[in-house]
């Protein structure tokens, strides 16, 4: 196995193959921060290109996609008939383009995504998304699991970057709604930890429509058997005038009602809230 | 127990209590709508003050304060001993105003929001949050189980009102973060039922973070222990660049942006995500 970049969760992914009684080859730009790797029995190559020949797999994990185009500049035919997992940040396009690359190299190419601090590799916590070769995934997959959690999403190379920001626009969305809530009731003298439980017990009741939801938004059809966009819109306008009244925020409550009322105006009034979609499939509009 | 407001949501809380066996009073704006329940056994009342003298509990259930205080100005001393349950949807003020009204008439008070749909009336799904006197939830609960499970807050009247608002706030940060994934994976091909279950699980493992970043607000420390603001806002670039590329709305990770880029210039960007809560707790900035 070769590791390409060695910044802290290269050198994490490093690490933990070591600890996993794997032979190594790495390679960084600056040579000095392998030296503890090389003291647990890394090798060092002296170029990328002799980095990639030592092994039939390579883990590319660079601060971005112009760091890992540099990177790999100099390799022409090494990568022919091995695997490249690229774990580099970056977008779906990049993805896909970086996977062009390495297919015209003969390489079998997965882009992937950590989900994971680097001190949580090699736990199950450390969720890796991975798309692209399914035969190269289902080949190295004991490697891989090694890491983390390997996820494997499809041959689509972009679904790892694509589920990553998904995924984080989840967990973004999810606290600050908590904050939204926390800072309300912080105007009644509620602290933080006696409000949680409720709003754990509201995010978990929510989450567990999301299937049936799902249903709607593929059918295209979105009866209300809950509630309609309009009496959601109705409420978000209660929560703005209550925010707004304590001097709480109320950003994100007026994002809400802009999209509801958006989707109410383009007569969704009666449908249910996931009708909300197609304000989302479409680029922003000037607010 | 009488019931004053006999909407979709007043005559779905009378039928649950007759369904119980208890006898009940009812009084509405136009008397119309008390027939099935008069065909079932209530007790029409001729006036407000007559419905609110024929029980020790007396439940309202209008359209908006307005409506409730309208309906309720003739009442004087008819309240005098009793309790007043108040399930008209409305703010912490309004609820705090109503109670001192109350007060005054020698009443018991405790102002509620109804989380549930009018059909869920009656079945533990539906959530009735309370806030107000303790000895008379107490007196009365079991009655008040009897419509749902029913949440006792504290004696602040507002409560019931701002947790309602903030467990919505919830809903909506759950519902329109998924959307916004929903809408990512879809320029893949990838279809909602397909991507729901990783958001799912996305979501689950945030809401298991809360219970930590509550003891963080509450401290008033934020110590980075698994990723630094900077370290989010990066990230939310990346979220932000890819809907953009590709045609999604924006606006929900531009405004995720903007908030920790305002920490980040207070002087956090080396702080945990829940310092955000000093963004939260402060009226709206001009865009």
């Amino acid at each position: 196995m070769t590791i390409i970049g060695l910044g802290l969760m290269g050198r994490a992914l490093a690490d933990s193959l070591l600890t996993a009684g794997h032979q190594i080859t790495v390679w960084n730009r600056t040579a000095a921060k392998a030296e503890d790797l090389l003291a647990q029995g890394a090798l060092l190559a002296d170029s990328v290109n002799s980095a990639v020949s030592a092994s039939p797999v390579t883990i590319t994990c660079v601060t971005d996609d112009q760091s890992l185009r540099q990177a790999l500049a100099p390799v022409h035919d090494e990568l022919d008939g091995r695997l490249l997992v690229n774990l580099t940040s970056g977008d779906s396009a990049q993805a896909r383009a970086m996977a062009r690359w390495a297919e015209q190299r003969g390489a079998h190419y997965l882009d992937g995504a950590i989900m994971a601090v680097p001190p949580a590799i090699g736990t199950p916590e450390a969720v890796i998304l991975l798309s692209g070769s399914t035969t190269a995934f289902e080949t190295h997959q004991s490697i891989l699991d090694g890491l983390g959690t390997a996820t494997f999403l499809g041959e689509d190379h972009g679904l790892a970057a694509l589920y990553d920001v998904a995924g984080l626009s989840m967990m973004w969305g999810v606290l600050n709604a908590w904050l939204q809530g926390v800072a309300l009731l912080g105007t009644a003298g509620v602290d933080a930890s006696t409000y949680t439980p409720f709003a754990v017990q509201m995010a978990e009741g929510t989450v567990g429509w999301l299937a049936g939801y799902a249903d709607q938004v593929d059918s295209g059809a979105y009866p209300a058997d809950d509630a309609t966009l309009a009496t959601h819109a109705g409420a978000m306008a209660h929560l703005i005038q209550e925010s707004e009244r304590l001097g709480v925020n109320a950003e994100l409550p007026k994002l809400f009602k802009a999209l509801a009322d958006r989707a109410i105006t383009a007569g969704q009034a009666e449908e249910s809230y996931p009708a909300l979609v197609e304000q989302f499939t479409q680029a922003s509009r000037a607010s």
